[in-house]
């Protein structure tokens, strides 16, 4: 890889923002990253975290700024700061109301995951015994957010309703934060993707977000480069250069409460069978810790044979033709 | 029949209140009726229901109060005045949090159905093209409605869900309004319960409660009372004479434009495909026109051949046995 800085884009972070997180950022030469608020909430809640970014948007704005239109994408390639995608793991602050994807567009809001670890009036998770497909309300809300200019998220949404979005969407979509389930089927976290959902995702011009996740790769912390890099390769092989970016999927700023919360919510008293002993903040690989590693990450690419041309569309560019194409 | 009045209780209307209709209530001697008072709404709308009908106990208690106990429901045979069980017809008000089920249990709110029209984190409802089932929430829902002591109503929840609801409670549900599906396959409103379901709750100790609503019998407004009263013989017949009650589904008072955000919503901009030429305010059968018919109801039993025994169980005792049983 050349010395020149590779545009970094990352599709899913959700982290407790501070100025150390955002210089952290800086580290990492991100250009743009999408920053999750919303993993169980509605309406009233998901403003909170707006009005929070909003504030956080005029304390740090020599570090970061909020990108709302496909204007700012274009631009982010040459800031010297971080632009931030403010996006939802949840299609639950529009609370069944179609005119809410227009409200929360203008607040910034440009991806939104259409359930997360439960199913929803759209559709099912990835985590329910039966998926559903999407329903009555999916369709009606799928062409909404098409209309509107919000991406479609399938990461956490089951495979049956993945593949029925990609085949009713006018636009293709997204799978921010996963990797393909082939690699490594997961018990506990049914959350990497079949074949056939990346292919159909890949088919629609869509673009997945490989990530470092330790319980959605091989050896979890201890995955090591040779894997990750092997399983992207096959990623581009099979599926196509243009589908591949990344979605770190980093929250180690995360409390184990709020982990906790993240699956139990307010629906469950106690956490889902089989996952009491599981490792909440386990560490990321050594060589992917946070987002200040992206620039090895970009040097791992290289060393691993891929070209500068690979390395720019995995890394950012991919996603900047989504997310302009999109916003 | 002999001529002392027997005690009447209807499962289900969701009416615009006024105190004409609380007349009519009183001249059909309705000793319970259950008032649904959500469709699609949350918690705090769901409020502003029961805050509206706080003030109607207060303004009419020379025709109406609130039942909220086992207790009450024991005093409503011997009353004067018409018990109100505040009820919802979908457990959106909960917003996917268990301890909002005691917060309105508080309230008053004795009867809750799962799903309303849609699918939703609970499970399926009967007009989604699939049905999910119970979903992990579901589990989770049903276990806390039966320790707060709040009846599942299973009127619009979808066949599969059903059963697995009736399989998961460890105490008996009930379906408010609908009637047998074999008696006529409706084609636009797939909302009458197939045998199996219906075997299943009355085995399981439910009550179904069969409707005059023009929409869920044959011959529509012009509904014989030889079907009407040969159905509910059947339905005796098949499955016991335990399980058989009364749910009208009278809503006459609601207007127009309510009926039809009771199918739209907020989730679609316009009337699900096949609705839009739908009768909203069809005449309910000339011999159940509302309310005030229940006592000519009770006649037209006996005139079918109804033991006394049969007609007190069907127009009240078994609602009363289960919600006493229940609260």
């Amino acid at each position: 890889m050349s010395d020149r800085k590779v545009m970094t884009i990352d599709a899913l972070q959700h982290q407790e923002p501070s100025r150390e997180l955002f210089e952290e950022w800086r580290q990492g030469n991100l250009s743009v990253i999408s920053s999750s608020l919303v993993l169980w909430e509605g309406a009233r809640r998901a403003l909170d975290e707006i009005k929070r970014w909003d504030r956080l948007f005029e304390e740090h704005d020599d570090l970061i700024y909020q990108i709302r239109s496909s204007a700012d994408i274009q631009a982010a390639a040459d800031s010297e700061r971080t632009g931030v995608i403010l996006s939802f793991q949840n299609s639950s602050p529009y609370e069944e109301d179609l005119d809410m994807v227009a409200i929360f567009k203008q607040l910034g809001i440009n991806i939104v995951q259409l359930t997360y670890n439960n199913q929803n009036p759209v559709g099912g998770s990835c985590y329910e015994p039966n998926d559903s497909g999407l329903a009555r309300y999916g369709y009606e809300l799928i062409e909404e957010m098409a209309r509107v200019g919000v991406l479609i998220d399938l990461s956490h949404v089951g495979d049956r309703t993945s593949l029925d979005v990609i085949a009713a969407s006018k636009v293709p979509v997204a799978i921010t934060h996963a990797n393909p389930r082939t690699t490594k089927d997961v018990d506990l976290w049914q959350r990497n993707k079949p074949d056939e959902v990346i292919k159909a995702l890949a088919d629609a011009g869509g673009v997945i977000g490989l990530s470092f996740y330790p319980h959605l790769v091989v050896g979890g912390s201890d995955c090591t480069p040779d894997w990750f890099f092997g399983m992207v390769r096959d990623t581009v092989d099979k599926f196509g250069i243009d589908c591949v970016g990344l979605g770190s999927d980093f929250h180690s700023t995360l409390t184990v409460e709020f982990l906790e919360y993240s699956q139990q919510g307010t629906w469950k008293r106690d956490l889902p069978e089989g996952i009491e002993d599981m490792d909440y903040k386990p560490a990321y690989p050594s060589w992917a810790r946070n987002s200040a590693d992206y620039p090895k990450v970009a040097e791992m690419f290289s060393a691993h044979g891929f070209s500068d041309d690979e390395i720019e569309k995995i890394m950012g560019e991919n996603w900047l033709r989504l997310f302009k194409a999109t916003f």
